[in-house]
């Protein structure tokens, strides 16, 4: 593993990491704020994936979390949203291939070779930290943005007992059904719908649910909230009694300064939860 | 004036704008944000005037001000850090020409067309800001970074009783004696140096001090901080007896994860004085 950078950070250290991927076959960059609590020992982790065209920076210089993670005495974890490179394969729009993982492993030509993000991050992201940092493993939780809110809900309700709490903002809720889904789960995992499910965080809220609390946030004024489908997600938590807060907030859009404005309120919830 | 972009951010507004500058002869962008308290009525405003390189976009972006600001029902100001544009003056270096306008107004040339971002935050942006949104002229201060620091110190002591308190991190603390000044100083002001002393913040503490409170934070591990000469400000404010608080940060480097880490306190220091 190589250190790329690390800066003091709200009395910690926010620090970017390289290393080799066996999941994805290349290298991968991450970030990750450690508290200063982690001098004297392990704490626990909250997982932040980013949504499409993000790598690992995103959220790590615009979403404001460092400031709460560190009040909290919690570690933040931000993955990159695919595996990067010369030869990994990709594609001429933005939500295809390089920087749109999706958080699938695929299994169709030409993405096989490198796009295993589920494994990279249920696996061996998560051994890497437990190996290399002051990382408690025992207590981690999820949250994510767009693409990566539905990553968090979907690697939530697939790993059950992985993760204490799981959180979303403006995540996009049932990927079968809209543009952001059907073509990437065509694409990396085949025409076959019934691969697709435990990838849809709607169908498996409908099937299982998640076993601890969840809070998701989207605006009203998102301009892609059609592709989001909110409302899927919000009947099916509905239905199955899911312990959850759903809430729809009046006049923020889909960008960083959303995130940012309730970014506290996510972290603070995840805090309850990992140091319960 | 245009509307580049309007997001919804902590209850409030934070908007991207252009307008065609006097001061600068070309089009100039702005970011600014308003409170939600600004619906009712003008509201004081925090300056903040970035570093080199930087556009509006960084500390909008990245600073984390905005939390603040709406807690505290404060406006933010990020102006850009010189004039742009393919007719405007460039120079191969990072610190000279655009990106890099040390918030003076050049004198030499090819600098004089366009190159006045002294009167540009110092008149002709507060003018537009005072009549197009609900800012209350009366109740300005100013903060920045690295060289937006610099700028901050000397227009706040340059401006008497215009600003009610004026902050700074990692600033240029002596241009007229490092590279990064008697460059640039040079270069927009010619050879006369007597001309560069009301651009220079230990300077200008020696011969007028600033009429109110002021804030400074450097990292000791900053990686430019010879080139800061934090040493020669202290000593100026400790001989003019200065109300001040200076502070050397341990551990904390030039970037914006230091800037993050301390803006709360910056913010919370402005707003005192602007609600005296």
């Amino acid at each position: 593993m190589k250190t790329l950078s690390e800066n003091k950070c709200f009395g910690g250290v926010q620090g970017v990491y390289a290393h080799a991927s066996t999941s994805c076959n290349c290298d991968m960059t991450f970030g990750l704020f450690l508290p200063q609590e982690a001098r004297d020992g392990p704490v626990p982790v909250l997982w932040y994936l980013s949504g499409l065209t993000c790598t690992h920076e995103n959220a790590m210089n615009k979403a404001g979390a460092q400031a709460w993670a560190a009040e909290q005495g919690i570690a933040l974890v931000f993955p990159d949203t695919s595996p990067r490179g010369d030869d990994v394969a990709d594609d001429d729009d933005y939500d295809l291939g390089q920087g749109a993982g999706f958080y699938v492993n695929a299994t169709q030509s030409p993405w096989t070779a490198h796009f295993a993000m589920w494994d990279y991050v249920a696996d061996e992201l998560p051994a890497l930290l437990g190996e290399h940092f002051a990382i408690d493993l025992s207590r981690q939780a999820i949250t994510g943005h767009s693409m990566g809110g539905h990553g968090a809900l979907t690697l939530a309700m697939g790993l059950p007992g992985r993760f204490r709490s799981v959180s979303a903002l403006a995540p996009i809720c049932n990927p079968t059904e809209t543009e952001w889904g059907r073509k990437q789960l065509a694409a990396y995992l085949g025409a076959d719908e019934t691969t697709w499910a435990r990838h849809d965080a709607t169908l498996m809220m409908r099937q299982s649910g998640f076993d601890g609390p969840m809070l998701i946030d989207t605006g009203t004024a998102d301009q892609f909230i059609d592709l989001l489908r909110p409302e899927a997600l919000a009947g099916a938590i509905a239905e199955r009694r899911q312990q959850a807060i759903f809430r729809l907030q009046p006049g923020y859009d889909h960008s960083y300064f959303f995130i940012s404005s309730f970014i506290e309120e996510h972290v603070t919830f995840h805090a309850e939860a990992l140091w319960a």
